[in-house]
């Protein structure tokens, strides 16, 4: 990875700032989701999508059980409880975290989950590898449509704080998570393989950015933050009243020509093409799902 | 630059994915602003800072005249001549942009600027510079607080389309800018060298990530989104109505000490030290100016 940057960075030294030759005639990114087909989309599965409700309107967060599966199956075990109904988003801070749940510890203590900040992964891990530098992570990729690091040298990949990760928040010790969640507002990559991350927003984001500025309440009778209606299931949610999207799949070359769409924009708006992709810039298309 | 990023990288295989031993007893960023002196901070100059009073609230830009001269002398002129006030943000995508300005042009047109893309620096470029790698520039630092890209082949230096970068908007052609506005929700760097940035969003960010989701207007009668109430050059406001904000200088050892923090957490919280930081997630501390 490191020497292919290096030929790349030489090549781009060599032709000048701008590849606008290599470019004319190659397809957008917008050309390239046009042609796609069914088969390059996915949708989301019912059991391992969360629905935050909020006064302003729904957000939809892809679970990954892949890396963190404990912390899925307590998501969404609390979430079938209706542990979250009532709750709030008592901590939002701009360009950080909006932290949802039960802010004053009213509904009872839960057991602690171990920490699943990564997972150990066999050679065969297979993922959509990105040939893109990253300062973070020895080699940055997509599972499952979500943004992952992976190392080849200590064998572990996990999932990354790009803008609307989805994960639990914890004390200063390791396996003190429980029941408080969080969402990143802002790409916050120095908290990756700190914390166990185990999913993404793909739809709503709009809804947590707008949600009230709040610092965690200490007593009765502070400001709690805006209301969590409910936390559910998609999968319990009646069919009519879910959303049904689908996601770009990764494991199918549309999605290579996608993020090559983007690390060299074709379009004529652009003079200068960096011939690079931050992982974390890369939003993954969602779609509504066709019938 | 790369040289030293792969003998940090080998260092880190050496010592493996954490670095406790080294962290004990260094201070953490709150330590290092904490023992900051009133020689670090710079008050914000009331000459190059905009207001933009939405119904919300203020959201407060730092002007950078530094490398694109005429679009910041074009912004403060059209301020001053009331241009944007009761015009409105009517382009707004979650995760992009919020676009200010006129949007069904009917304001008259304007004289349309040449680009500032980036500007020719000599050897004597004097910014505070990252030894951090990037994927989209050869060096990447701080210019007057605000980050910056900077080419030693080409001799340019240029601002970066970070969160919360203030740049205009133009057609598809170089010099087509003019009037409308917008301001990154999200890291864009793609954008980088492609767009005149000549500011940043430094208090009121929050505003703007709750604007309402719209799209342009096409005729009278869309929706043409949330009402820019005015937009003023601090300097004309009369003084009591000011914020006043004071931001850390980056030329002072205080920065420097301040970016390592970030870039190694020393606080017993975290388990994963990367030794890296990118640039677009180290937020430039501003505070209340000190009397």
């Amino acid at each position: 990875m490191k020497k292919a940057f290096l030929v790349a960075a030489a090549l781009s030294a060599a032709i000048g700032p701008a590849f606008a030759d290599q470019i004319e005639g190659k397809p957008s990114s917008a050309d390239i989701l046009e042609a796609t087909t069914s088969e390059d989309w996915r949708p989301l599965d019912p059991e391992n999508t969360l629905y935050i409700e909020l006064s302003t309107g729904r957000v939809v967060i892809a679970l990954s059980p892949s890396l963190a599966p404990n912390h899925v199956a307590q998501v969404k075990r609390l979430a079938r409880e209706g542990f979250y109904d009532g709750l709030s988003f008592y901590r939002v801070i701009d360009g950080f975290v909006a932290q949802g749940g039960d802010a004053l510890g009213k509904r009872g203590e839960q057991t602690p989950l171990a920490a699943e900040f990564e997972d150990s992964v066999g050679k065969d891990f297979n993922f959509y590898k990105m040939k893109d530098e990253d300062g973070y992570a020895r080699e940055v990729g997509f599972l499952g449509s979500l943004p992952v690091g992976h190392d080849p040298k200590t064998k572990t990949a996990w999932h990354l704080h790009c803008a609307g990760a989805f994960a639990f928040g914890r004390e200063d010790a390791r396996d003190t998570a429980s029941t408080e969640f969080y969402v990143t507002l802002q790409p916050q990559r120095y908290l990756d393989r700190n914390m166990s991350v185990f999913g993404r927003v793909v739809a709503g984001m709009e809804h947590l950015q707008a949600l009230r500025r709040v610092s965690p309440p200490q007593e009765d009778g502070d400001d709690l933050g805006e209301t969590i209606i409910a936390m559910k299931v998609a999968a319990d949610v009646p069919e009519a009243e879910r959303t049904k999207l689908e996601i770009l799949r990764s494991d199918r070359p549309a999605f290579d020509a996608y993020v090559e769409a983007r690390r060299n924009r074709s379009e004529a708006f652009f003079y200068f093409r960096p011939d690079y992709i931050d992982v974390c810039q890369l939003p993954v298309p969602v779609r509504a799902q066709e019938d």
